[in-house]
């Protein structure tokens, strides 16, 4: 089977949207907040946002499962207090959850955490907790810069993020590391600030021991790791001037890349580079990049295509891609395979 | 010949070092200011720094010139204020100057800005005109954040910027967009900054249309342009939505990359996806990466050895990258070689 381990719900109905804005506009004063309670969305909406959507082109594309987590960008973290974040978040599981339930052989969840810049991360604690044992969720999105651009966090090293890194290993689930919208005029939101927060946490990693500390924790990085398969040389030697273990023992027992990058140059680099144990196939359809590459007359985001089109995989490797991997990362994932 | 248009001076004498320390502890009330004239460097100490240095190494990698500009890291451009920055700036641009009169076969200057959070940017042309006029400087650094990892200036689309744009093309040099020092504990100077400023300026000029208004104005962008090559079709993806030209006809007549690259598999990207009329090669020797590669026995940032190795790249592209878009991108240099 064909395991997408990236999926955000980006084609939610538009009341979700709207109960947002509801929410942010009471933030400033200019009306009352509405309760979640206010929101309804039935299953024949939720049904059809996902048929003419992402599941129409998982069926085209040839997909089969999808690991399905609220839209990214709609985290926006940045945004009021723990409060805010902890309704929205709570809001957002719930809307993926359901889908999990109308497609089970489609869609399993990973939660997005409530979370807010400068509140303590054990506060996402209760929300996670939930969406595991309840929602059975197999993963989270743990965001690095809660800020939306402005990096006021700690880096991932940092104890303060410990009591999340805790749960993670309790539950045995794995984290993708994936910022939110960015509200800094620098950073495009798709563009800049989710690809330099890969990077940056990849950084963050070498120059940290926090597998010393956490030898079952495990992280994706999205986007085919940010710039960091491409500068693999360059962060080889500044490991090596840090005086730390080679990478593949550093950091591959614990870190992963997708494989959302959008041309087939992109991804024979990915596979050329990183070894395959640490590759996850992903696509983050329906995403930043919706278009028709012209230059192939298929979507950017038909990540798989570059997948079957690249001479560095073999058989062998492309089931650790699509399947294999996904199991062995997301044990819980495997788990609820299995039982099926 | 072979032209490395990256270098910095990172092996200058101790005294530099030194007087900034003093600088810096002035600022801090512990002590008076030094004078820019209390610095003492003699030829002798210059010619030392740099044969024992750079100029061994480019005899040993066998490259000739090198477009030389002060250190990237020590710019700092976040401490004290404008006229922190001017004294600074100046006497770095000064001893570059120096070090390519002592050396006028092999290294030409490039400057540092003055540059400070929160200054107009037109403050920097006084030093702008003076390192073109009077040291012949063909090229100067730019510094997308001067704040050091807080990114609180405008994008470089913004008319901020435009003051330094205009003297760009009245002079007819490039700008590198180079950040220095993170002073963000989120970011590691020249593993994640670095990196993120090269993929987030170029984000910026994906979203603006900046050389409508400078269709002369050049960029490089550094260290094999970010993350943006990796991303390509993400970046072509982006500006497709966003009904920007294609990349080629939006960018690529103004936007450069280099070739600081530290793996074989980096450059072997860099040069199938970008158009070699868009490569200059360059080292950042000797910079962020010092060390000798495991798995090739030679130094990382040797990337002669990748330029001279990828299948990419015919005889007559490679005096492209070696001399022939230097020449073109940085006219002044061409200039300055024909007079010789």
């Amino acid at each position: 089977m064909i395991i997408d381990i990236h999926g955000h719900y980006t084609t939610a109905p538009k009341a979700l949207e709207d109960w947002r804005n509801r929410q942010v506009a009471a933030l400033k004063g200019s009306a009352s907040a509405p309760r979640a309670s206010e929101l309804k969305i039935s299953d024949d909406e939720l049904r059809e946002s996902i048929e003419t959507n992402q599941l129409k082109k998982m069926q085209e594309r040839g997909s089969d499962l999808t690991i399905f987590s609220p839209r990214a960008s709609f985290m926006a973290h940045h945004i009021g207090d723990f409060n805010t974040s902890s309704t929205w978040a709570a809001i957002c599981n719930e809307l993926c959850y359901r889908v999990s339930r109308l497609f089970p052989d489609h869609f399993i969840g990973a939660a997005m955490l409530p979370q807010s810049p400068g509140v303590k991360p054990e506060t996402c604690i209760p929300e996670l907790e939930r969406c595991v044992k309840e929602y059975g969720f197999v993963g989270i999105n743990l965001n690095p810069d809660p800020s939306g651009g402005h990096w006021t966090s700690p880096p991932l090293t940092d104890r303060h993020w410990y009591p999340i890194y805790e749960k993670m290993v309790e539950y045995d689930i794995p984290a993708m590391i994936h910022v939110s919208t960015s509200c800094n005029a620098c950073f495009h939101t798709t563009g800049a600030h989710y690809i330099n927060a890969d990077t940056t946490a990849f950084m963050q990693l070498i120059q940290g021991d926090l597998f010393k500390d956490f030898p079952t924790l495990k992280f994706v990085i999205p986007h085919g790791g940010g710039a960091a398969p491409y500068h693999w040389g360059r962060y080889r030697g500044l490991a090596q001037e840090m005086k730390k273990p080679l990478l593949k023992d550093h950091l591959l027992n614990n870190v992963f890349f997708d494989t959302c990058v959008y041309h087939q140059p992109g991804i024979d680099l990915l596979t050329r580079v990183i070894p395959v144990d640490n590759i996850l196939f992903a696509s983050e359809m329906i995403g930043a990049v919706k278009g028709i590459d012209p230059e192939t007359g298929h979507n950017y985001d038909d990540t798989k295509r570059y997948i079957e089109a690249t001479l560095n995989l073999s058989a062998a490797d492309r089931y650790k891609v699509y399947e294999g991997n996904a199991r062995r990362v997301y044990p819980r994932l495997d788990a609820a395979l299995k039982a099926k």
